[in-house]
């Protein structure tokens, strides 16, 4: 495991019609993320085009595909020209009828060293997720990677603090957020000030609760739904931040961006001994968290 | 249960040595945020008297009374002159050896609606806090009074998310912190604000993740640990935030200030039925969530 390793999140639209051209779009980043000397890529959630999510139409199961397949043969190559980790997130073909949001891990010799099934799926107006993936079945396990151990989690599960606990528990090094989460235009500015802030601050606590550098990586643009006036303000503000929530860099809400940090495992280990959180739990009282609700 | 409420933090200095002092103020400071309308107040953690936990001294097991005792009858005398709901943390004696830290919430009637015991107890250089302190026996139990459910919580509970959900999902209207904590004057400044900033942040991502609002009630002033030269400078900061997070007050680091807003139980709702976290968790995968590290 390496002590420190520069990361890079790829802020960027995701929105061309073309799959061809948003994948091609992100390798160029990812080849200006490895010139800055980078060893690990993130990309947003779902990049390979528009969120299709915002209305249920059959049609749209046609763009999933294989694990492996055409997109990850594609990027385990980059990976291993680079010599990078690459986080991709695709939606997955698992079987007829049997599909899920994935985030595949690619390690610097081009092997898939681990994949991620989304475990908590949304569904909001917009957000019709239920309706595409298959909620995940292999667990909050995080991906052993040349460069240490990455806690990979997906959009909706940045607001669930177990999510990012278990993968602590389980020994990761860093947790990585893809994602795709913007605005709707009817809402007011300061409802999407506030949203936008509910949805750093609750990934910054993630970081503090469990003394783990975070990087989220979100997409950039407005996107119509299908066949509909309406769409969503894709929000940018990708971020990373150290293992004590800190700020080591964040996007503003409109560019493409390569946003990059050191990130610094040994401080970690120098946080969790200040704040010593891990000793305390009370897990002969953690029990109920199992319950859907105590009534 | 009340829909619309005034809440209050007394932030205030609780080092004199005369805990009769300490008291009168925190009484004075009931007494105006009573007359402002709140009908919820809170007081910093162990109001009566300087932060003995700077040091092992055993000694200071004198400060510890029994609940009921002479300080809960004081407070449940002002509860019910002024009808309002009063949350005080006491040192409390259980039985000979036996000694808790102890939150007291009194109900406008002047009963005590109910006891929490810490559960999270650190030991850090100068928070001996593990010599002092048995960990709390009666659970993540909020405690109902007339104005709503309250989940209490005490200072280093604060930064365990596994405490804030659940209490969440046993009822709790409002997530309440009395706490006691400060800077080492030997840290940097740059050290300082991290750390304040992942205190308020970890906080607000309670408040986020389970669509609560939060009231964090801190002490302030500097208090020399007895017999050393150095000691700690309680940060105030006491805040109360709304139920994505949204900052309704916010104390400075230094002065007395009775902090005061409106809790508006329905917004609670509202953000809820926006973000419903609670439908989607992943509870078939949370049973690791009791181990203390998976390995």
């Amino acid at each position: 495991m390496k002590k420190k390793f520069l990361a890079s999140a790829i802020q960027q639209p995701c929105g061309d019609d073309n799959r061809q051209v948003n994948l091609d779009f992100s390798i160029a980043k990812i080849r200006e993320a490895a010139a800055l000397g980078s060893e690990l890529v993130v990309l947003p959630e779902l990049h390979l085009g528009k969120y299709f999510c915002q209305v249920e139409d059959h049609n749209f199961f046609d763009l999933a595909q294989a694990i492996p397949g055409e997109t990850t043969d594609i990027l385990s190559a980059i990976a291993k020209e680079l010599n990078i980790v690459i986080v991709s997130t695709i939606f997955e073909r698992r079987a007829a009828g049997l599909y899920h949001n994935t985030a595949v891990v690619f390690d610097k010799d081009g092997s898939i060293a681990g994949k991620y099934r989304k475990m908590h799926i949304p569904d909001d107006p917009a957000f019709y997720e239920k309706y595409y993936f298959t909620p995940g079945d292999l667990g909050f396990t995080p991906i052993q990677t040349s460069i240490g151990k990455l806690g990979i989690l997906i959009c909706w599960d940045q607001w669930y603090p177990e999510a990012a606990r278990l993968m602590a528990l389980a020994g990761a090094d860093v947790l990585i957020y893809p994602t795709a989460i913007g605005w709707d235009k009817n809402d007011t500015k300061e409802e999407h000030a506030c949203q936008l802030d509910a949805w750093i601050t609750v990934q910054r606590g993630h970081a503090v609760a469990n003394g783990l550098p975070v990087i989220s990586c979100n997409r950039i643009g407005f996107e119509f739904a299908p066949h509909e006036q309406s769409g969503i303000d894709f929000w940018g503000n990708s971020f990373i931040v150290g293992s004590q929530g800190e700020f080591l860099a964040h996007a503003n809400a409109i560019d493409t961006q390569i946003l990059t940090a050191e990130i610094d495992l040994k401080r970690s280990e120098t946080v969790r001994r200040i704040w010593p959180f891990l000793r305390d739990r009370r897990i002969d009282e953690f029990g109920n968290l199992t319950k859907r609700f105590i009534d």
